[in-house]
């Protein structure tokens, strides 16, 4: 039952309203917030999966929870005018929309398997799974995010 | 169910892997991350308890998932070293921890309470709970935070 009502919370959280009112260093704050929390959670799991550190079972759990939430949040934050400031968003972004979108729409999918796969203590499944989430960060990332902050307003 | 699940969740949370290992500014960033997107939803919440937009039950549930989950993150980013820098932490967080750290707990009991409020859909009851969470934060704020960011390093 935990896995449903995750899955209707992460469903929940992905029916974000539309964020577009908030002053546009508002809305890169906020994504960025997601972005730093699912960073550290997913640094922990991605550790154990590479055995940096060792496999806790419900330390797993628990950072699959976050990072599973956290990540509906940046898509709606990445509205007009957010493409400057403190913010390593490429311009591409705007530019092909449709891809960006669909990429994060992926990476929110395997960020969504994480809960389920960390509670069956499968520690090869988790790997593999955190592999999958990593890879879809990661084509977001090449595509889309700046490797250092620009110095820029 | 729902319930009891967000419950274990939010459990999970609170056991924090004491996080004294991470540099200090990345204990700020980790802790200011939580408080803005709990503020973010916090905000939305109070905004429907007080009428100043529409009462939507899904909103109002999605919102309460998010602030239970994350009120337990910052406890555990109040390292040492992590008094100055960009942060509106006062000094007097680490001389009276005990106090601190017992207002922090009530935060968190009293944002606990609120998914299971907000499911019920009673508006009375929400409106309270948004209070009473609102009143421990502001608790908190009132004695350990500035009011604005100081110029210091």
């Amino acid at each position: 039952m935990k896995r449903l009502a995750l899955g209707a919370i992460a469903l929940a959280a992905a029916v974000t309203t539309p964020a577009q009112q908030l002053k546009p260093e508002d809305q890169i704050k906020l994504r960025q917030s997601a972005y730093t929390l699912m960073n550290y959670n997913f640094g922990s799991l991605s550790n154990m999966a590479q055995e940096k550190k060792p496999y806790n079972k419900d330390e797993a759990i628990r950072n699959a929870d976050f990072v599973a939430m956290l990540s509906s949040v940046p898509k709606g934050f990445f509205g007009d005018d957010t493409d400057h400031g403190h913010t390593r968003a490429k311009p591409e972004i705007w530019k092909s929309r449709a891809d960006f979108d669909s990429k994060m729409d992926k990476m929110t999918t395997e960020t969504n398997k994480l809960p389920q796969v960390a509670r069956t203590g499968d520690f090869a499944a988790l790997k593999k799974q955190v592999a999958d989430t990593g890879a879809a960060c990661k084509a977001c990332h090449d595509d889309y995010r700046l490797k250092e902050f620009p110095d820029r307003k």
